[in-house]
């Protein structure tokens, strides 16, 4: 049994294994569990694209999913996480795919269960399948990570990706720059790359990863103020085709439309943001695959050969 | 990929072999996609009756039903319509089942998505599978719908039903009229019928089809308001002694009881009130068979004829 | 069809033949229905832990499970409890699990379906599946119920497994004590038991059983009223040091921590808190097999001898 807590955490040998094993349920294998295995998804935070995209990959296993709701849960008579999790251990539950509102929630749980514990988003902290996925949506296009220049542009401050993102990417040897709002970014995130103003990050960079705005969190933000961040700072149809040959376009979703990227630039060529969609069942199988398995050899048969450049 | 957003746009030739599919399914046929298939329920309006009836029948044709929780979904964060459908196209879902407040809220979707669309329910729009499950009804009753007489009786301004239903056993040959309080009858339905006063309607009619009172439209009616519609308007005890030889009664439930029907009428031997929602199991069947399958040809095994009587 | 509604309509025989039969279940034996089969559980008032283990045993049981929101359900327009089963059954359902906050909600139901109705607990009336379960547990560790002393400690008039415990175990031969806040008492329960004085009550049971203290039901308590009654009524560290040899813990859940029990006793050696709700699983599949399965003869098979004594 192994947790997915952050990809912080995980070795590059480890991330590359995941988006491998994504690669090969991309283009066809399946895998089941020997044994009829249970999992829950624990969405203390709303979240259908994520929730939708792990019911998915559970089924394309084969598990069965035990279906948790949370504002009936006895969490809120006041329960411990811990007990909620050793509670679902009990009756036979293997896996939980949790998503909670406080960051490093898990750090109360670890080493005390043996259900395995994938983390699908806390805080303002991880979201590792999210950066797996944006992961195997670059690998995709360009066969490798090393060299590549990769701008997140955004609320770098707030987002979950962000972070992940920028770490591991720095890790496996692409250049991150940041940009959007100054305010948003700060002295922390110069470990993995450099601020770099919005028109110069667009036009040099292999990918332009857009942040979503959350308007929960800004909520002076009008029409207004929508308009004027598209204009500042927005993938509009003019810096588009700044952007560079083969580059493209990623956003974790969901988008708002006309404030980071121009309603036109959605689903346009360069986008690769429903492929991310797309991408994340595979990653979540692969993941949960992983938490599942002892040991965690690949061993789902598959013809093709998949070359992955490092 | 086939949508179904209405009665109105199917020809008799798709109304036939819809309910000629439901009544196959309802002698024990079944069927079963060749691959593992993914639907997602969207009730943007809450319905357990008419959700419950998609998820038997989904689950017998052996889908993978995607739980989607509308009220953690990102349309409340302003998302559109259809990036939510095309999020679950992404990740695999073939065919999603809608329920909306909006009148043709499947406007905006049409030609943009290879996700089947099955509208469940559409503001004071349209009900298709209600009215298929209707006609399967009358179709297993009588064998033929020409010359039939059918009164529809109750809130018909306000009915999603009324109206498809009305049209489509008018194309079919029966004769309708509306019966109930004249304020809620309207100009526009005369193309299907005429308006008939209560006591005639229900003496001289095959199919007496009640319509639900909807007390969230009608907030004045306290329990005096139920008993006086009950008097006027209702089937009272009374009005059933009237009725044809042979005739039914028909309800889309939940009922009020001792409003539009009286209590002990419910269950008793003219009414196919439960036969009604045991149909909606077949025809929704039928429907989302047609929706997943290419080309749309039957080809289930079955032994047994069933004579359609046109 | 069989219904479970009460631990107190079934005779020991029956009794004997769940808990038997659960305990095939937790040695690993497998049963499924022949024909496809549909459940829905419904619970309008929350209960996950109740609900997650319900639906671990159906899956076990290879049952197809149809999701019921009572929030958007038609009873909350007012439909009655009748109607929404009786709607379920014509779509298909075979069995309803129900929780409800009425007592004896069951009552207006009884001889008029053919779904079977699996109680999941009524109103302050009773928790068949929770009493079994607790005997099971007992049985495991005993072997037998005859001259065991059993201490149910809390607020037993308010509780739906106190009543239903103290009946059935006191039937079984066992020895039944109450004990904790006199005013939680009350005469009725006389018939099955004494009430005895804490420590006394702790010192000498088999079995010590906790209940929760439902602070939804007693306001007043903050942190104080929490400390107070557990000096006064809790399972303390010290007191746990004079139990017998060979005692153990049992509580419900979800467990209030250093209220009914001392945190660093909630998984102590004793404790079998956990094992209730492991055990919880087989309980609820043997009631289901029971309720589904015309007769009711075990035809699971397995190797094991396994004798129990009465």
């Amino acid at each position: 049994m192994k947790h997915l807590l952050t990809t912080n955490a995980l070795s590059l040998e480890e991330v590359r294994m995941i988006i491998e094993e994504a690669q090969v349920f991309a283009e066809g294998a399946t895998w089941q569990p020997e044994q009829q295995t249970f999992v829950a998804n624990l969405f203390f935070e709303p979240s259908t694209r994520t929730k939708c995209s792990f019911e998915v990959a559970e089924r394309k296993l084969g598990l069965n999913i035990i279906p948790f709701e949370v504002n009936a849960s006895s969490v809120l008579k006041g329960e411990t996480l811990y007990d909620t999790i050793r509670t679902l251990e009990s009756i036979g539950v293997d896996a939980v795919v949790i998503r909670h509102s406080e960051d490093n929630y898990f750090s109360e749980l670890e080493g005390k269960l043996k259900t395995s514990i994938i983390n699908a988003g806390d805080g303002c902290g991880h979201h590792p399948t999210q950066s797996l996925l944006d992961l195997l949506t670059i690998q995709q296009e360009f066969g490798h990570f090393y060299g590549l220049k990769v701008a997140i542009i955004g609320d770098i401050r707030h987002s979950r990706v962000a972070r992940s993102n920028a770490d591991v990417l720095h890790r496996l040897g692409a250049e991150v720059v940041f940009s959007g709002p100054e305010e948003w970014f700060d002295e922390s995130l110069l470990e993995s790359g450099k601020y770099e103003e919005i028109d110069q990050a667009i036009a040099t960079s292999d990918v332009v990863m857009l942040l979503r705005i959350q308007h929960e969190r800004h909520e002076q933000d009008g029409q207004d103020g929508k308009e004027a961040y598209h204009k500042k700072f927005g993938l509009t149809v003019e810096r588009e085709k700044t952007m560079k040959a083969g580059s493209i376009i990623m956003h974790p979703a969901p988008v708002n439309r006309d404030v980071e990227i121009a309603d036109e630039l959605v689903e346009c060529e360069r986008s690769r943001i429903f492929k991310q969609m797309e991408n994340g069942v595979f990653v979540r199988m692969a993941v949960l695959k992983r938490a599942l398995q002892e040991g965690g050899k690949i061993n789902v048969n598959h013809h093709q050969k998949w070359p992955i450049a490092y």
